[in-house]
């Protein structure tokens, strides 16, 4: 099966038509889970896998199963996929490259008649973004049995709908139970969402470990009081000591490089009036690192100078941890697979840790799983200008391809 | 004259049935310009002004004269008042006492059945606070020509609502032009919003003159990008460069005492997720300090600072000025009225300098105008749990009622 190729331009075809949904006027997608578009991306792919002959199953927390029978339907399944949601200005590529990829190698196996004695599946995840809905990867979290399905339907967007009402109502409350799915193997495709590719001039990352990760929220309490008479002694502004924070954070991200990150996203300043001294200050921080001992060594410098700074300012400091993820090794089987499909494809490869969180690191927990990278321009993801070339989109699908091929075995 | 004292009982009842307009679960008031509960406000202040015998006139930009005629109404009439309208979460006192000790003069005047030379009035100056609808001290601004009465009257709040329309709206569009309305003197009693009062143990602040002014609006344009797989020094962190912003502008404060004072109250991150680096901060900065050079440099400061880390950074820091006062000298004539009432009442007092803006220090422009301080609790204002005693509120409206008899003159 050496010689079989994906077909690039109907890749970039499918990937452009998919960006119609919620396209922003800078060239990004604004496609929010469970929203309409939503919904209408998720009918889209059904209809285009229908179209290639696969069944599609849906679960009860909304995950998309479109299944291509093999010649031994008792063998698990080997699955692809990814997410079809967005950031609120966010790109093309995010996600649904993982997607459009698995739909891509089943119109290939199609257009070369090639029977894989085990089926072959492509998935779609619930909410991988996390902004309409807190946490991310509800989708796969669910499925991998980390996040408990009646919580996760309770959750609420800023609006005050809950995810399983709004599953409901777009039409994606499938009947099936999520979890218990069997996969003989698990493989996503993504954007390297950083610049390392780009600089090493790779065309293929082959991911062997994701970074564990920490997410708290901070409140600063200080006393909100007026900007002109309240003479700068007798202060207790909340943004300033907040402000303090952020560079701390920053700092600790720096510390602790290459892989290492922390990061102030959110922020919301009361009363936030001109003239008002701030009183109160909520703020997000997300701590990374491959090594599980170096982020919980993140988390105890960030603890530490914040009470030292209460102390100090004698204003309420409260860190508060709200989610977390060890760090993932992913399986060797898969990993190899990965590497030798880019052996056999003759594309240049390094080996590479996901900074982000995927769907797969889930996964990993229930199925033996690894991920391909692409590079992306800039290194810039969750932003509008996000951007992977056509032929770096081609090569990550033609990877997925052969990695796919080696474990679903051939009939021939 | 020197006899005659106002009702601290009367006067006090009179703020708590006010408090009750807007009132809020922490006991502080809302009560924002131009809305309902700002109307209802309006309307229980000419009711009883109406039941002391005064007539009340409306201006075109919705401020109000309650006036109590004198022995010779050719004489220009020395006023006093404040505002009604409140912050947020703001307190009972800020503007309120000023306009409620005005009334408390009239019923006293009334009770002593004392007659002046020159009428009295009581106004109510439209949107003083500016957090609906900005600037702030609009109705003040228009009626001593510093604003244009068209550009403030198309001024809209977030929801797009004019303040022109809400005027009309609440039935406080009145036919009277703004300005030109000739007073002998005005007199403004205010709570300090300052610590200096209680930390000096001082009942009256005799203020003779007021802080200047400066507000900018600061836009930092980084990148947005994941905050995962973007490797820290790859990063273009908005927050972190505006954190280190709200650094510097909080040490230039404390490098000005004592009335110097800069303050960052507003900040809005885009895109605000929390696993995205922030490609965008957007704040507010609030300068003020009594003397014109040094505010100057306080000024020159901040811009040299954001130069620089722009071009250290790489970053968009761009600074724009939106609005300026000018520091304010109270007329001597006036400021001495105060300093002699305070001192036949017997009251400790001592000279101050306004660090808020205030509706007089445009009227300064206009009249012959002076301030009178009170104490209130740990200097806080702006804030649901602004307090000022009862014996500080009647002894700020004492002092306001001598320095009026003082400039109107007794027909006795």
């Amino acid at each position: 099966m050496r010689n079989i190729h994906i077909d690039g331009g109907r890749l970039w075809d499918t990937l452009m038509e998919m960006a119609k949904i919620g396209a922003t006027p800078k060239g990004g997608c604004r496609r929010l889970a469970l929203t309409d578009l939503d919904k209408q991306g998720r009918d889209l792919f059904v209809s285009w896998c229908q179209s290639a002959g696969c069944t599609v199953r849906v679960d009860s927390i909304g995950n998309m199963f479109a299944r291509r029978p093999g010649k031994d339907n008792t063998l698990a399944p080997i699955t692809t996929g990814s997410h079809l949601d967005t950031q609120p200005s966010g790109g093309k590529f995010d996600g649904v490259l993982g997607v459009l990829a698995g739909l891509e190698v089943i119109r290939t196996l199609n257009d070369h008649k090639v029977e894989t004695e085990a089926p072959v599946e492509v998935c779609v995840w619930t909410n991988e973004e996390g902004t309409r809905f807190a946490p991310s990867m509800m989708g796969s979290g669910v499925f991998a049995g980390a996040f408990d399905i009646d919580e996760i339907k309770a959750a609420e967007d800023t609006e005050g709908a809950t995810l399983g009402a709004e599953l409901e109502r777009i039409g994606y409350a499938g009947d099936e139970p999520a979890g218990g799915h069997e996969m003989g193997a698990y493989f996503e495709l993504h954007i390297e969402q950083g610049p390392i590719l780009e600089a090493e001039e790779k065309t293929i990352g082959v991911v062997g470990a994701a970074n564990g990760q920490g997410w708290y929220d901070i409140t600063v309490t200080g006393q909100d009081s007026h900007a002109g008479p309240t003479p700068m002694p007798a202060r207790k502004d909340a943004l300033v000591t907040a402000s303090k924070i952020v560079q701390e954070i920053n700092r600790i991200g720096h510390d602790h490089p290459p892989f290492g990150a922390a990061t102030v996203g959110f922020m919301q300043v009361s009363p936030n009036s001109r003239n008002v001294i701030p009183g109160k200050v909520i703020f997000s921080v997300d701590m990374r690192h491959p090594e599980a001992e170096a982020l919980a060594h993140m988390e105890q410098e960030l603890r530490t100078y914040c009470e030292d700074l209460s102390q100090q300012t004698d204003m309420g400091v409260e860190v508060s941890k709200i989610w977390a993820l060890e760090p993932t090794q992913f399986d060797k089987d898969c990993v190899d697979a990965v590497r030798e499909g880019a052996t056999l494809c003759d594309y240049d490869q390094m080996e590479i840790v996901s900074g982000a969180g995927h769907d797969a690191i889930y996964v990993a927990q229930v199925a033996p799983t690894a991920m391909i990278f692409v590079p992306c321009e800039n290194g810039i993801s969750h932003a509008e200008i996000e951007y992977a070339s056509k032929e770096h989109c081609a090569a990550g699908c033609d990877v997925l391809l052969h990695a796919i091929l080696n474990q679903a075995g051939t009939a021939g």
